[in-house]
């Protein structure tokens, strides 16, 4: 049965997901909506939408041949790509290689510095509560996961990253911190949903430091449209 | 050789710590200072050194019974106490059996609620960033201590919320939640360093719920030196 776009489900600050006519698959539709600082600014990135999902759909795939379960199943259009219906876990992964940004400022840890372990953090993904940093026992005072769960996502998401490097590094993109989020089908079993892009990530150019993602629309560098379409092109030589 | 107190080592915002004639003793002193709210909120409470003073000795010697290492060695006066001189973390441990305060208000968790295991959480000591929830992660990338002692730490500290129920429940005091710090001296040995009390415990009535602790003072409910007073005065018949 060909697949058609329903109702919409759900709108995000940069994707909207849609029913479609098939009861265990969602439409996800990428906008060009770009927000930072829990949505206190606010604008557009021209085509941003459209390299997303690009950007997204080659790491996903990526990270399939590589045994890891994604909630993608096609990209369909420019814009759009069938993904998995799934139960998303009320939690935002954040795995940091490089400290920067948000960890450096409220640690007064200096920008830049690598620590000797990667570090990974959890945040409840709560709007009104503006995402708050938690930790496993948090976790499940909230009932976000079960003890198990969370020490899986932990391992999928540690998994992931070091793929991730492995991806990157050659095309010289120094994967600095990167956010994901997970759900499970009604089997339980764990994907990797959301994206993976210039948006939830922070990628750095190896050779020069420069920022090539959401920084540059964040702390207002300019070059957004170039910064995310030198990663999509990078990308494509793979 | 009889211990005397020497020059001031450290002012913190209800305790002095002096050096001593004995170069692994120092001399702590509880002041009637009251702050809350990273200092933003100032007072005294009459004899609340007094108080905290003897709460902490009568505690901290209950612990060393149950097998605990303190920092303490004796009360000496009113409001002296001789301890061991210890090299302290930068790491505030707050243990919590019930969901109140700061917890309840940052993720949206009903006040009062009990969660179905016991909450432990770190905090990053540093008043200039405001004590950060931190997690395990961030600790060794602030290299606050290795991964032994923060799992030895967090093993001594739950320890200890289980030996203070037990000697509270029999006093009708409900152990809501506390902070502890520790340090290690020379040899690397972990202690119970800080200080037990009102001040850096909630402690409920277990019958009216009534709060016996800061939390009056924090939360301008009056009765403050009461509420010191009456948690001494159950802890002094055990």
């Amino acid at each position: 049965m060909k697949i058609e776009r329903g109702n919409m489900l759900y709108e995000g600050k940069a994707k909207i997901v849609y029913k479609t006519n098939h009861e265990d698959k969602v439409i996800i539709y990428f906008k060009d909506d770009a927000t930072a600082f829990n949505g206190l600014k606010k604008s557009t990135v021209h085509d941003k939408g459209i390299m997303n999902n690009e950007i997204t759909a080659i790491i996903f795939n990526y990270l399939e041949t590589q045994g890891v379960s994604t909630h993608l199943i096609s990209k369909i259009s420019d814009r759009e790509q069938v993904c998995k219906i799934l139960n998303i876990f009320k939690i935002e992964v954040i795995i940091r290689n490089v400290i920067t940004g948000n960890m450096s400022k409220r640690l007064g840890i200096k920008d830049g510095t690598v620590p000797d372990e990667t570090i990974y953090e959890m945040c409840y993904k709560n709007d009104e509560y503006q995402d708050p940093l938690i930790n496993e026992d948090h976790a499940l005072a909230l009932k976000l996961a079960t003890k198990q769960e969370l020490s899986h996502i932990k391992e999928l998401a540690l998994n992931i990253n070091a793929l991730l490097q492995k991806l990157l590094d050659p095309l010289d993109i120094l994967l600095v911190d990167l956010k994901l989020e997970f759900g499970k089908d009604s089997n339980q079993k764990i994907y990797l949903a959301d994206e993976i892009s210039p948006d939830t990530c922070r990628f750095w150019d190896k050779k020069t430091m420069k920022k090539l993602d959401k920084d540059r629309f964040r702390l207002n560098l300019g070059g957004v449209e170039d910064a995310y379409s030198e990663i999509l092109k990078r990308l494509r030589t793979i």
